[in-house]
């Protein structure tokens, strides 16, 4: 299935070349919406567009797509961290700045608002399954010490509990996008942990 | 499949007694490891020792069993919310209980550590089924109004908002405990957040 060589030859059936991180990018959607375990691999063909064996070939099974979407949303949100702290902007701006922009992104879904895909998708399947689980340790890390990171450079004495309060915000953003909160209870929530710290 | 009275007459094939609380708890569980999606009717099968037409029969489908064991966590929780507010503890000493049992109860699990079945199973579900969302949607608001409730006790002149970050505070604590995080760094989060509100 898998083309061997770029000089294989042309020939009919061959898929249509296609834009790997697009793929990843739609699959990454359809499993934000429905989450690992209600994600069929019908699903990803509906969302990417491509065919089974084409999905196959260029990513393996459902699990490793699932897995390659969570690595992608790691790395994804590790760089947005990395802009906003290197922005140096005052505190309350770049706090307001990070909530502004994950309030933007956990309002948006293919059916609805549909927060965080490790928060909120990833910990279902976390219990029982440890590369998963090992993904969305990886992740609320990289929220800390990133958060921490930012916080320390403005000074902050208790940039790590202070961190963590915002991580946690950050984490309950998720579960009530998802739950059908409005835009104005999420701004409220962040409102208060960027008084809390930046206060 | 159902006894229409309770003077049908015994027969052979008729299923045990059981205690349908009890049965409800332990489907619960396994849905609380494995997400609703990723549970299936055998897994309630194995998880309760009935046999689907006795599950059938009780409860209904999957989907009814899922959304039945919600309304009981539901319920369950908010008369834990009652008899901490009832119990008339100091703040600081009820906001401590009350992360105490939190804390204890993620830690608990068929297989690891499972937080909590409304906000790290019910949200994976929550953007495609209506009736799921508004279960997740009934439960935060319950812990947001009994906190409040315990706070405004106290004369917290930011009961509202001091709720909503002690709520958050406990959305985090379900995602990090399934995520393998360690009692003390659970612990440590709680206590920064007590300290916030009573400190």
């Amino acid at each position: 299935m898998v083309q061997k060589s770029d000089e294989a030859p042309r020939r009919r059936g061959r898929p249509r070349s296609f834009d790997p991180a697009e793929v990843l990018g739609a699959a990454s959607e359809r499993f934000r919406t429905r989450g690992y375990a209600g994600t069929s691999l019908d699903d990803l063909v509906d969302a990417t567009g491509l065919q089974r064996p084409s999905l196959y070939a260029a990513f393996g099974d459902k699990r490793a797509i699932y897995l390659a979407t969570l690595d992608r949303t790691i790395e994804r949100a590790g760089k947005g961290f990395d802009r906003l702290i290197a922005a140096g902007l005052p505190l309350r701006d770049s706090l307001q700045a990070m909530f502004r922009t994950v309030i933007d992104g956990y309002l948006t879904g293919e059916t609805g608002p549909s927060g965080c895909i490790m928060v909120s998708t990833s910990a279902a399947s976390a219990v029982d399954d440890a590369e998963i689980r090992e993904r969305l340790a990886a992740f609320l890390k990289m929220e800390d010490d990133k958060i921490e990171q930012l916080l320390t450079a403005h000074g902050d004495p208790k940039a790590h509990a202070h961190a963590r309060l915002a991580t946690a915000t950050i984490h309950s953003l998720s579960v009530r996008a998802r739950a059908g909160a409005s835009l104005e209870d999420l701004d409220a929530l962040a409102a208060e942990c960027v008084e809390l710290i930046a206060g």
